[in-house]
């Protein structure tokens, strides 16, 4: 089948190696912003070239941010291609418009390389469902965040000067925050849940907690009590709705999460019966996110019908019945905070169970008062 | 689709449950050997019933052991049938003839279940492969030893004793040797390396050495030195064969499978671009093996067509290339054992690096000198 490919940068690249020499897959076409002679006569500029040429039956999408990238896919379904996305962005905020489009249009669209990078994770949570419940899901969805906990556990380093380094060995962008504050995690998570759980849930209806603010004196009060802090994201199936937030979380030092090196991945999914699966690898890079994607346009060779899902009910985000300790640094204790202190650990303090609506929700306004606040839930 | 079910014991019960209420795939006929007034009409005690019923597409073995299941399942497919087997006894064995006749006959043969139980870990090594190439694989593939050995490191236990816990618990059988002495994930392997590298491995040409002499006071030296001890499968691309072993190994405290609990497995391949990919997950039991095949089944009702590949070239188990030092322990230390001996950990020692082949056949010649000897790799 013909490719169209939207985009060659990193990822494009990969696709375009992994498609070489291929028989059932071919990159006829390269949509790029600026004159590429290394592409030869693959190179297109006007998106109509890929569009409205019959002989592609594939759009892969890999340009990433909003727009055009939205407009693009949607002409591209309108003309009756099959479209598989890189782009978390894209799907988790038009994803009712977007699973809608391609079921009226009667194509396939395919996004595994948006959650999890080279990650088989979307796939196996659609297997999955085919035959049981899924209870409950997340975990490490974030490279970057992951490579920055693991580095503060191994050595004492400051979280500036380890995210200077990550930014050095590309694992962070220069503005870093859709990494470390989690909104590349909710978009993660939006996609995740709305398949696993038929749902419509609102990415900015997920409430989070970043790392920005972690130090490494609160890391040495994490290790003394036989914790290891990662950034994890959760959603439950909840009555009425979904629970679903991110947040840092202390986790037993011996617990698979724990064990999560440099910018891997690891995401689980419990199914009713089946119990926990966890899936672990590299959740970005050229080639674990080519990979995905190409594999998604096998899958669509091989006959794979429009989405991952094809229900979908709105749902809530419901955070109000998940409750647990926290741990809390903030240089400005309220008296909220006081009365659910149970515990000191260093600069900081361990709470009594407090649901994670309301945790999360002092969490964001406390940030305007002390920007250095910091918490994390202890699982 | 319909299905003719072999076996109905712990998994053949599980599938029933997975099957109730579906559209797309029943239960018609229950093989059995003794009456089963619980199955009612389903129940027939002649594989002819099955075999000459044209109304069945599936025959789902869950019987197993070597004989009656290949004769039954060779006889399935003549008929037409499509096949799905959690027996990974009767596919190393048969491997050969098994998929060659899946081919002759024109049907698909799937066993997912045979391997990692309710991991999905043949069909994503399939899928990784449609695109990339397997360099290796292995983990933790037998939940009994991991249970052995996470007890083992979590308090102060004979052998003996957690394995009697492990009898009671239902985590190890009557007769536990194809667990603790390598067998039953020596099936695994086979299975999954003659997969990923389009191999024929002959399960008996693997060495390996189990778990069975492994003391307190092992466990005492590896934790004092930051190892944990699992039992460790491993195959990889070699030139002109395959290297595949299987033995106790000390990774270091902080990786992933020092992490794995209780009767989990953890099985990896690592692609040549993809990278590493790990999955997690219960590796035996009622609803996880159930699980499996009845995915299996599905997949066969979505027309995915034959053997998980359809290439196989005879291998030579090669590894004699593959070296690493060794943590040895032995009543009676040779002349070899001396000249490679490096270092002393409590009663034993560590060698420097050893090939696999000689320090495997060293072993099994040992225990015949003095059988308690134990013996683990060092990665």
């Amino acid at each position: 089948m013909n490719i169209g490919l939207l985009g060659c940068g990193v990822v494009g690249g990969g696709i375009l190696d992994f498609c070489a020499g291929r028989e059932d897959l071919t990159v006829t076409k390269v949509l790029v912003r600026r004159p590429r002679p290394d592409l030869g006569a693959l190179a297109v500029t006007d998106i109509a070239d890929i569009v409205n040429d019959e002989a592609i039956g594939i759009v892969a999408e890999v340009m990433g941010g909003l727009h055009p990238a939205y407009e693009y896919i949607c002409a591209a379904m309108k003309a009756g291609k099959h479209v598989v996305t890189a782009n978390k962005a894209v799907i988790s905020a038009y994803y009712p418009e977007l699973t809608g489009l391609a079921r009226e249009c009667g194509v396939s669209l395919r996004c595994t390389a948006a959650v999890g990078g080279g990650i088989p994770w979307l796939t196996n949570l659609e297997r999955c469902k085919r035959l049981d419940s899924i209870c409950e899901l997340g975990g490490i969805m974030n490279g970057t965040t992951n490579f920055i906990m693991d580095a503060m556990h191994a050595s004492p380093v400051s979280f500036p000067e380890i995210l200077k380094q990550a930014q050095e060995l590309g694992y962070a962008e220069a503005d870093p925050s859709a990494d470390i504050d989690g909104d590349d995690v909710r978009r993660k998570l939006t996609i995740s849940a709305n398949i696993a759980f038929d749902a419509l849930v609102q990415e900015e209806d997920i409430p989070m907690f970043g790392i920005r603010t972690v130090t490494d004196g609160d890391i040495r009060a994490f290790k003394a009590h036989g914790f290891v802090c990662k950034l994890l994201a959760t959603a439950k199936a909840a009555e009425g709705g979904v629970c679903a937030f991110i947040e840092p979380t202390l986790v037993d030092s011996h617990d698979l999460e724990a064990a999560v090196p440099k910018n891997f991945n690891l995401i689980t999914y419990c199914g009713e019966k089946v119990g926990r699966h966890s899936f672990f690898g590299q959740g970005a890079g050229r080639y674990p996110t080519a990979f995905n994607a190409v594999e998604d346009c096998l899958d669509i060779v091989a006959g794979k019908p429009g989405f991952y899902t094809q229900a979908m009910k709105p749902a809530p985000v419901l955070c109000g019945g998940e409750a647990h300790p926290y741990y809390v640094r903030t240089a400005c204790p309220d008296a909220f905070l006081q009365s659910v202190t149970v515990e000191h650990w260093g600069d900081g303090v361990v709470t009594a169970c407090v649901s994670v609506e309301e945790m999360l929700r002092w969490g964001r306004a406390q940030l305007d008062k002390d920007p250095g606040c910091f918490l994390a839930g202890i699982r």
